[in-house]
Formats: C-alpha cells, structure tokens, sequence
C-alpha cells in the first residue's frame, strides 16, 4: 500500500476500504466465505445446537509477552465457546482503527489474528472494518463473535453445580492479568512473566470425550474479575457455597512475588488460557489425568470442592489459608484493572 | 445506580460490571437467553443454513434525527442479514464505553436497541461490556452481529447480476448521509432531514415471497459509499455495466439542496433504511408493486439496468444525467465522510 498509516479514508466504505481490506484482510484471512464479501457469511451447519458469543478487546499495550489483541481476540471468543462444551467454527471480526494506526501494526495484528485462527480451526467468515479520527479510540480495538456447534444432550451450566462437586483449574493462575501489568509498569523487575493466551478447545473436548458427560458440571475461563469472581457467579447461581485451599492452588513464584509487590491478589488477575471447571467427586481424579496429559492442562490441580449450603451460613466462596484459617473471598471490587483484555 | 457517570471499574469483570449489567442492559434487554450469563448463549435453530454479519458502529453524534446509535447498530446487522435472505433471529452486543460516559445517556441507548430490536423481531442473546479511560474512545461504539436463518433453494449474491436485469431502489437515496452531516455541520439552515434508519427484514420477506425466488438476483444495503460504491462492487463482481438514469433516481429536495450546497454527491451519501436490488426485467414491475403496498417501500423506483457488455467497454457503473449526457460513476474515493454510521 502507498502509505503508511491508517487515514480516515480507509473507513469511509469506498476504494480505499477496499484496497484495505484486500491487502490487509484477505492477504491473510483469505477464505472461500469471506472472500465473497458479502453484506452476511452464508455457513453450512449440522444440524442442532448452537452456541454464539461476543467479546471486544480493548487491551493495552496492544504487543505484550506471549501475544497480542490479535491473537488475544480468537482466543478470547474461542474460549467462550469452549466453555460452553460448543466445537468453536465460524468467528466474525470487528475492527475499529485510529486515524495514524500503522500499517506495520495492522498487519501484525491481522497476522496474528489468522495464526491463532488456524491453530483454533476456526475460520472468519465475516469481517468490518470502521476507522475513527485521532484521539477518538486508542490505535486498535477488536470485536469478535462466534458460533460453536454443541453435542447433543451436553448440558453444561453455572447453575448446575452441586454438593461434593471438586473445583478443578487446568493451570497456573494469574499469567495473564500479571504480565499485563508487569508490561505497563516501570517498575525495575526483572520477572519475565507470559500471557497464558491460548485456545481451550482441545483441553476441553478432550475432557468431554473421556469422561461421562453429565459428570461434569461446567466450564468458566476465569478472565476479568479472576478465579475469585468467576467463583462467586457459581456460587451464586447455583445457589452453593464453595470452599478452596489456597496451597492447591497453583501459582507461579514470580506471579507471586509480582502481586507482593504490587498488593494485588492473583486470585483476581485475569488469565485467557485456563479454565475452572466442576466435576462430580466420583470422576474428578480421571479428569485430572487427562488434562495433564494435555501439555496445556500439565499443572492443572483440584484446589477445593462445592461444600453442602446446610453446614454454612448462605452461599458464597472460602478460601482456606495455608496459615490456618479461612476468609471469605468477594467478587472483584474497587481497584479496577482496566484494558487487560 | 448510585453514580451516574460510568467508571472504569464498570468494565474490570467484577462487581460493578455486573451492577450495571443488572440495572442496565438486563433492565431493558432481558429475555431467557441474556439472563442466563453464561459465556455463550445456547440457541435453537431450525436446520438449514445460516447468515452470519458483524458491524461495527461509531457514528457521530450518537444521537440524530431519526435515530440513534442504539437503534442503528439494530437495524444496521438485521439489514446486513436480510440482504442475504437471511430471517434475522439473533444479535449480540458488544459495547465499548468512555469513562464518564453519562449513565442516562447509557440507558437511553440501551432502550433503543431493546425497542428496535423488539420491532425487528431479534433477540439480543450475548452481550459484552469494556469500558476505557477518558480520550481513548469517543463516548460510546458499538458492535452487533448476527445470525439469520436462510430458506431453502435461495441463492442471492453480488455476483449474480445478468444482462437485461433491472436495478431498483427501495426509496429515497442519501437521507441518513445528509441528516448526520447536517447534525454536525455549523451551517444555519433550517432543512429538516431525518436518517432513514430502519429495518428492511419485512420489505425483503414481501418481495421474497411473493415473486417468483431465482427472479431475484440480490438485494444490497448502501451504506458507507452509498448508491455509487454498491453498484460498482455488484458491477464488478458480476462483470457486468450497469446503467441508471439520474431523473429515477428518487432523492428528496432538500437532501439535493444540501448536496448542492456542500459540493456532495447524494449517489455516495450513506443509506441506513433502503436497499437496491436486481431483478430479472419480467418480475420488475411486479417487484416494484410488492415494495410500493408497504410503507416502507412507498417510494421505490426501477432506475436503470445492466447493459450487455459487449455493447460497452467493460464493467462499470453509468450515470444518463438528465440534461442527456452520460458519465462514469466511480467507487467512492477521497473525501472521506467519517463515522457516518
């Protein structure tokens, strides 16, 4: 392309969109459905259920240890799907440029966004593009919605967990929201600590593939808000009370030594690349064996189990310290992260 | 909601994103589906096809006469699907908010979806919320996408255009361009233009029903790059030119006034509420009595054809301007008319 920057013209609808678009776009996102720019993608679906989501990303700095919004952006929409048990197949792309946004950027990003495609099986088959003047978003941000196809009789759900239930996570806690973080700050840290971005899917299909399916209760990706908030919603609409032990729970030592630092509880950072999920007791210890037989799910761990409402006083979530005692842990408020994802 | 301004911890994942998820979005939008909070909405189709669309929407100002940018990022995705043939069934939302963003502003925005998308008979099933730090977006943008079902055998496309097909639009041109650039514009003129924002779903199902189905070639929204740019990429795609006549050409006195007075060409003005189509030369009169029984439709006009190549050299877009000439109409180019929708 002539230039170098994204001008207001690119999002005008006319020729310069469309350069844009054929030599951004469909230079790395090229496929059967988009390539017919249509007004919608027509898909061909077997027949059943479906599962679809949104998210938009907002995440600043837009490059960051271990990906970037483009990436972070299938992910995030494959995830969603996955933790509804759906096969995630068709994202649409959203994207809203600043006036100045480098092409060089863009096209890191579109790169991206097609890699971690790729890796995820999905293909995207619908895509726009808006640009506004400078000042009015920061460089770039990212909608993506999804469609997955779910198996039949699969009845995943927050409200289905259940007294004896153990709380499985599928790894290390906190990567995420931590090296966001650790990117923005100029604090003189030599940590090296990686976004856990990544796609769930095969972890979680492995998972519904060998273990009686109505054993398994549901899947959450404990994003914004962390384990602690994600918790809170189960206990909430299922209406139980749960009870984790913090030495279970698994934590890097710099993730660790990072929140110290910071007073900040890594049981409220984000992650994009873990889940928490709720198994019957009876199957636990075999859902464990398949997800660290999956280098994604290698330190997974069951940090604690939904305990009967009878013998506390209403729902909620305890964490029970490695000192000792036991406090009661809130959904995130207060002390807002913004744009980590 | 106690304050009334959004913060960025409305966007951090915890409590306060579910408040306003609660007190907002589920207060005006709620239905079975959204209330679920799941990760993705679960959703029952019937077998067949899908037409799946994502748009973004940044317009300024948000708000405009004949509309918003709520009921625009409604209507704008339903229309994108009905273009295809697609029932419109399914949305999801997702918002990105500016810190200090009113909250009466917020629920203002949030009425007009719940209303246009309960006129347009499509459920918000999946929704999503970021909010960013002042001066990193402008207020409030918008992004829907959506899921229509396609009836069987029907086969629109942008490539389908054939020699002798007639080109109709479904009423007057450039009304929503000209009643966001008055919005904006300093000048005192006393011209009442209203956008002609609207959901097309019903004129479409009229027309799709009552003629003949392979007597339709396609049907195109012209949205950014108006009238002009959608003819070019139909003509360019089907390989073929195509004709109009500019005395058929149905655009209201002031919205020529107005283009006149700003040097605008209203073949390029943004359309939020009107569809071109092509039809094969025996179903168009009849077309045009379908379109014209319903209010939406009043003013429809066939206003040209697609000539036969051979007679011409190559594809493209030809205007027969009333004082008997005739003169190429090209994509939209330069003059970028921003955040337009």
């Amino acid at each position: 392309m002539s230039n170098h920057k994204i001008l207001l013209d690119h999002g005008s609808g006319g020729l310069a969109t469309r350069q844009l678009i054929e030599e951004v776009f469909l230079k790395h996102l090229d496929n059967p459905v988009l390539s017919r720019m249509e007004d919608s993608a027509v898909l061909e679906l077997p027949p059943g259920r479906l599962a679809f989501t949104t998210d938009s990303f907002v995440i600043a700095p837009l490059f960051f240890p271990g990906g970037n919004i483009g990436s972070l952006s299938v992910h995030g929409t494959v995830n969603d799907l996955s933790m509804q048990g759906a096969r995630p197949m068709f994202l649409s792309l959203g994207l809203i440029l600043e006036e100045g946004l480098d092409m060089d950027v863009l096209n890191q990003v579109a790169r991206s966004i097609a890699m971690a495609a790729d890796q995820s099986n999905v293909l995207i088959v619908a895509a726009d593009t808006k640009v506004v003047g400078r000042g009015q978003a920061d460089k770039i941000f990212i909608n993506t919605s999804g469609i997955g196809v779910l198996p039949q009789g699969l009845n995943l759900g927050i409200h289905r967990a259940c007294p004896g239930d153990k709380v499985i996570v599928s790894g290390f806690l906190g990567d995420h929201g931590a090296s966001i973080l650790l990117a923005r700050s100029e604090l003189p840290l030599d940590a090296s600590i990686e976004s856990d971005s990544a796609s769930l899917w095969s972890l979680v299909s492995e998972v519904l593939e060998n273990v009686r399916p109505d054993s398994i209760r549901l899947f959450r990706d404990p994003t914004r808000g962390g384990l602690a908030t994600v918790l809170n919603e189960i206990a909430d609409a299922s209406k139980v009370r749960i009870e984790i032990v913090e030495e279970l729970i698994p934590i890097r030592p710099q993730v660790k030594e990072f929140c110290d630092l910071l007073g900040l509880d890594p049981l409220y950072l984000a992650n994009e690349g873990k889940f928490v999920m709720l198994a019957e007791e009876s199957e636990a210890e075999h859902v464990l064996q398949i997800l660290r037989a999956n280098p994604l799910g290698k330190d997974a761990s069951i940090i604690g189990q939904v305990t009967d409402i009878a013998s506390f006083r209403g729902e909620g979530v305890i964490l029970k310290t490695s000192i000792g005692g036991s406090r009661i842990v809130s959904m995130l408020s207060g002390e807002p992260l913004p744009r980590i994802c």
